[in-house]
C-alpha cells in the first residue's frame, strides 16, 4: 500500500506508543472521563510538548480564567508566557465574557459562548495568526450540557474546521463519575479518536488508567494502562495492563 | 421446495459464511455497535468488494465529507476513484450541504438531511444512474438522532426504495458505548437483517466480535464470533466462537 | 362441570401441546418478541395451518407490503394465492397507503393507520367477507409506538371487534431486544393470552424458546421450550425445558 | 383490650389462613400482580363464596364484557346469573359505555369511565340496591393508567365511599411483568391491604406465589407461599413457604 | 462543654436506646419506609406516650378519616379521646375537607391541602390551643406527591413553624416498596433526623427492621435493629442487629 | 521547579494529613455526600479552626435559620458569637428572607436567593467586611435543586467570586442517599476540589468514611479513609484505609 500516514507525536511519555507511532494528523480526538481523572492535565500537556518542539498551538479556555490556565500550567514546569510573546501560542478566552481588568489584556475572547459561530470565528483567528498546529478545546460539554440535541451538531463544526485548517486536536469531554459513555451517542461518532480516562476505587484506593478506545487511520493498542500524574504531567506505563471489572 | 432465494455475496472474509452464502436480495440490513466498532469499515469493505467484482454501488455519506471518505477507503487499499470516473460508484454527499470548495466539486449533493424528501430523491438518482446494486448509508442515526419519534417511519422510507429498486443495502446504526440495544424497537423491526458489531474490554482487553441476529428469508449463523481490522479490511474468524458473558 | 371450552388448534407442531389442545376460541393473544425472535412466521404459520384444513383467515400487514408478505410465506412453501382467489385469505394492506402500482392491486386498503377507526373498518369488511376464524396483526406495536398512552385503548378497540366477529387472533406486540416486558402494562393485561418468543445468546451462541405465560379460560403449560425455525416453519420441542437465568 | 375485630372471611383455600381469619371489614385491600398472575380469578372467587353464603356483592367490570365475565366465572362452576337475578349481585359494566345489543341489557352502565364521578354514583348505587357487602373493581389501574398524577386521588375517593357504605372490597391493581412494585406509592400508600400475586419463571419453568404484605388492623401471616389455580379456583398452600431470591 | 441537649423520650420500647436517651427537642425527624412498614403505628405511638405522661400533642391526618385514626388507635389500646376531651390532643383533619357529618364535628379542618398556608395556619391553631409538644404529620408525601419541585420547600416552611412552636415532631415520608431512598434529597437533607422502617422479604418470609439514618444534635446508634408490631404497639429489639445485604 | 502553592491548612484531625498539608489557596472545593453523613459539621469544624487561628471567616446558611447555626456550633464547643462581635466571622442569612424577629438582628440577609446576583452581592460584603479567607456555603444544592439547567452556570459565578476575592471555600452539595455521583456533571467538573463524605450500612452496621476524589494545584491521598463525628467535630484515621465494594 503506498498510503503513508502523517502522524503527530503526543510525546507524552508512553502515549504514542499505544497510536502506534502518533495520532494521525488532523484528526479530532475526545479526551473523555469523570472529574479529577486528568483530562485537562494530559491536554495542556500535549500542547506543550509541542511548543518546546517548534509547534504553535491554541488552547481554548471554557472552563477557567485564562490567567489561571497559565498559573495551573506553571506548576508542572510548564511556562507558555514565552511561546505566547512569540505568538506561537494563544489561549482563547471563552471564560471570562470579556469582563474584568484581566480580560482586557487577552487577545482572542469570545463574548458569548451561546453562539458557536463566534467561537468558530475567534479559534479560526487564534490557529491562522499562530499557524497553530495543536488545538485543545476545554471543554466541548460546556457548548451543549444543557442541550443535548445540539451536541453532534456543534461538534461536527469544531471538526470542519479543526480538521479543515490542518489542526490535530483534542476536545475535552466530560461526563459525570457515575457515567461510562463518552459523552453521547452524537460526540461518539462523530470523533476521529476516543481516549478515555479513568479513577477509579478498588478495595478503598483509587486508581488511574487510560484506554485508547477508538483511532481513526491507524491501529493502535487495545489495553487498558495505568498511569500516574506527576509534577512533570502525565506519565503512561504503556507496557502494563491494568485489569479491572468495569465496562 | 421450488423457490430459490437470490443471494448478494459480502466477499469479506468469514461473512458470506455467517450468512449461508450472502445476503438475500433486496434486504435493508442494520450494521450496529458502538463508537469504533468498525461499522463504517465493514460497509465500505462490502461496497468495494462489489465493484472490483463488476457491482455498482453508492455510499451515502452523512458522517464525513466525501474527500475524507475517499482517502480513508484508500488507507484500506481500496481506491474509489478509478469507479467513480467509470460511473460504476457515487457517494452521495449529505454532509457538507453544499457549502465549501470541494464540495462543488460533488455530483451527488443533499442541501438539508432534514427533509428526507430530498434525501431520498438523491439517492434514487445516484442509485439509477450507476445502476448500483449495493448501497451504504453511513448513519442513519444521523437522520433522527434528536428526534426518535421519526425513527421507524425514516427507516421505512428507506427501505421502500432502496428494496424497490432491487438494490441490497446496509444501513449504519450507531448506538452508546454503553448500549446493548440495536437502535430502538422502530429500527431493530423495520429492518430485514441485523449484524452488530461489539468491542468489549476483559481483563483490560479490548475485544472485537461480530453477530448476525436476524436475517430474513435465510437460515444464518446463530453464534458470535471475533474478528480483526486489519489494513485490507474486515476478517471474520468464522469458525471460531467468541465466548461472552455480556448480553 | 357442564361448561366445554371450544378451542382453535394452531396445528404447529408443539404448540398445541403446550396450550391444553388450543386456543380457547375469540380468544386475542399477544405474540411478542424482540428483533429476530420468529414472531412473524410463527403466526403467518397459524394461518395457513387454518387455510389448509378449511378455515378462512385475514393478515393485516402493517410492516411489509402485501407482496413482500406473499413472497415470504412463500419461502415456507405456504402459498397463499390459491387461497385469495377463493376468497378464503384475505391481506388487509396497511402499509402502502394505497401508494404504488402495486397497491392497487390490492382489494383492502387502509389509506391512514393513524385512524383506528378506518382500520377497524377494513379489518371488519376482509373478516365478514372471507368468513375468517383466524387473524393477525402484524404488528399492534406500530399503532402506537409514538403514542404510548394510547396503547391500551387501541388493543381493546381491536379485542372488541376481533373478538365480537367470533374470530380467534395473533396480535404481534414488537418488543425491544434488551426489553424483559410484553409491550407495556396497558397491552400486557388486556390480552387473553401472552406467548413470549426469546433469542438469548449464551456463551456466544443465539438460543431460541418460546413460554406460554397467560391464556385466559384454559390451563396452559408452565415451562419455557426451545424451537427451531425450519424451511417449513416453526417446530416447538414441547418435551425439552429450556432452562434459563434470565427473567 | 376491649376492642374486637369485625373480619370477612374470604373462604378462599388457605387464605383466611393468612389473614389471621379473614379481612378486617370495610378494609380497602389492592390485589396486585402482572399479567396472567391470577388477580381477576382471585377477586371472583372471592365475590362468589360470598354470594353462596348469603353476602351480596358488586363486580366492577373495567377490562370485560359483563357477557363475557359472567361467561369466565362460569368456567370455575361459579353461576352467578341466578344470584343477579335474586338482586344479590350486580356487575357494574364500566367497559361497553353502553354501546351494544348486550350492554342494553345491563342494569348498571357507566357511560364514561373518564368521569370518576359517574363511575361512583353508579357503584354507590349498585351496593345500596344489592345491599353488598363485598366489592370488586377490576381494575383501579385503568382509571389512571396514562394519568399517573391521579391515581392516588382516585383511589381515595373510592376508598371513602366503599369504607364509609361498609363495604369490604378489592382493588386490582396491574403492574407490568417486570415491576416489582405494587402500583405505585399513591396506590401502595392508600390502601389498607396490599396482597401481591406473582408468576416468576425459575429455570424454564413457572411458578405461582401469594404474599401479603399489608393489612391494617390486624396481624397477618408474614410469608410468601405458593398458590395453584385449577378448574375450582383458587388453592393457597398456607404451610408451604415458597423461597425466592426475588425482591 | 457546658451546652446540656434537651431530649424528648419516645417512651417506645427500644427507640430511646438508639437516640442516646431520646430526640432532641425541637427536632423534626423523617420517618420514613414503604407500604406496611408501621410508620403510622410508630408515629401514633409517639403520640400516645406523650399524652399519657402529660405532654399534649397533635396529629395532622392526611391519609385517614379522624374517625378512623381514633380507631385505629384504639385498637392498640391507645384511646385517645379522653385527651380530646381534656384539650390535650387534638387531630388536624386534612383528609375530609370538611365534607360529611362526622368531618362536621372535628375542630381543626383543612378545606384544601393544595393550600400549605392554610394548613400551616390550622396547625399552629391546634399546637397553640393545645399546647402541644409533639406533633406527627402522615404524611409529608401527599403535599407534594404531584409535585416534587416544592417537596423541600413545604418541608422547609413546616420545619420553621414545627421547630420554631417549639414542638418535636414526626414527618411521615412515603416512599415506593421499590425505593432505598428517603423520599428526595429535598426532603432528606432538611430533615433534623431520618428513621428509617423497612420490609423486606428474605427466603419468602417478610422481615422488620429499623435504622436511625441521621439524628442533629445528638450521637446515635448506628446500626440496624429487628423489630416487631405487637397488639401493643411497637417493639424495638435495640440489643440484636439486622444484617442484611441490602443498601 | 520554581513554582510554591500557598496552603490553607483545614486543622482538621487527619485531614491536612490527605491534602499534602492543606487546600491549595482559592480553591473552591464541593464537600459531598448523602445526608447524615457530616457536610454541615466538617465545613463548620474547617472555618472554626481558622477563626481560633486568627483567619476570619463566612458561613452562608440556606438550610437553617442563623440563630440555630450558632446553636448547632456550639454544641461542639464552637462558640462563633466572640468572632461575630469582633468582626471576624459571619453569618449571610439567606434563609429567612429576612422575615421574623430573630433575623431583624442578622446584618448580612439576603431577600431572595432566587436571584444569585444578590446573594453574591451580600456574600461580596460580607467577605470584604470580615477580611475572610474561608468560606463556607451551606448548600449550594438548594440554588438549583429544582432548576438543574443552571447548575453549572451557578458555581461559575460563585468560583469567580470566591476565588477573585482570595478565599478558599467548601461548597456543600447535597446528593440523595442512593446516588453515587458528586452533585452532577456541571458541578463535579468547575470545582477545584471533591470531597466525598459517605455513610454505608455494612451487615446493618452504619459506618463513615471519607475520599477526596480531586484537588486541582496539588497531589492528594487517593484513598478512602473511616471517620468518626465527636462531640469535639471531625477526626479522620488518615492512616487506615477504608475497604469497600461500593462504586
Amino acid at each position: 500500500m503506498s498510503f503513508t500516514i502523517e502522524r503527530v507525536k503526543t510525546w507524552i511519555p508512553g502515549l504514542d506508543e499505544l497510536l502506534n507511532g502518533g495520532i494521525p494528523k488532523r484528526n479530532v480526538v475526545i479526551i473523555t472521563g469523570g472529574p479529577g481523572t486528568g483530562k485537562t492535565i494530559l491536554s495542556q500537556h500535549f500542547l506543550y510538548n509541542g511548543l518546546v518542539r517548534g509547534e504553535a498551538s491554541v488552547y481554548v479556555s471554557l472552563e477557567e480564567h485564562p490567567v489561571q490556565v497559565r498559573r495551573a500550567m506553571a506548576t508542572f514546569g510548564w511556562d507558555v508566557k514565552k511561546f505566547e510573546e512569540e505568538g506561537k501560542f494563544a489561549i482563547v478566552d471563552a471564560f471570562t465574557s470579556g469582563i474584568g481588568e484581566a480580560a482586557k489584556r487577552e487577545k482572542y475572547v469570545v463574548k458569548s459562548v451561546d453562539d458557536v459561530g463566534e467561537l468558530i470565528d475567534v479559534i479560526r483567528m487564534a490557529i491562522k495568526e499562530t499557524n497553530a498546529q495543536r488545538v485543545v478545546i476545554d471543554s466541548v460539554s460546556t457548548l451543549y450540557m444543557t442541550k443535548p440535541a445540539i451536541a453532534r451538531n456543534t461538534v461536527m463544526q469544531l471538526k470542519r474546521i479543526l480538521s479543515g485548517l490542518g489542526t490535530t486536536s483534542f476536545l475535552i469531554s466530560q461526563v459525570s463519575v457515575t457515567e461510562r459513555g463518552f459523552g453521547g451517542p452524537g460526540v461518539e461518532h462523530a470523533a476521529d479518536g476516543i481516549i478515555r480516562l479513568d479513577l477509579d476505587e478498588y478495595d478503598g484506593q483509587l486508581l488511574r488508567s487510560i484506554i485508547v478506545w477508538k483511532m481513526r487511520g491507524t491501529a493502535h493498542d487495545m489495553r487498558r494502562h495505568p498511569f500516574d500524574i506527576t509534577d512533570k504531567g502525565i506519565i503512561i506505563y504503556h507496557d502494563k495492563v491494568f485489569k479491572s471489572h468495569v465496562m
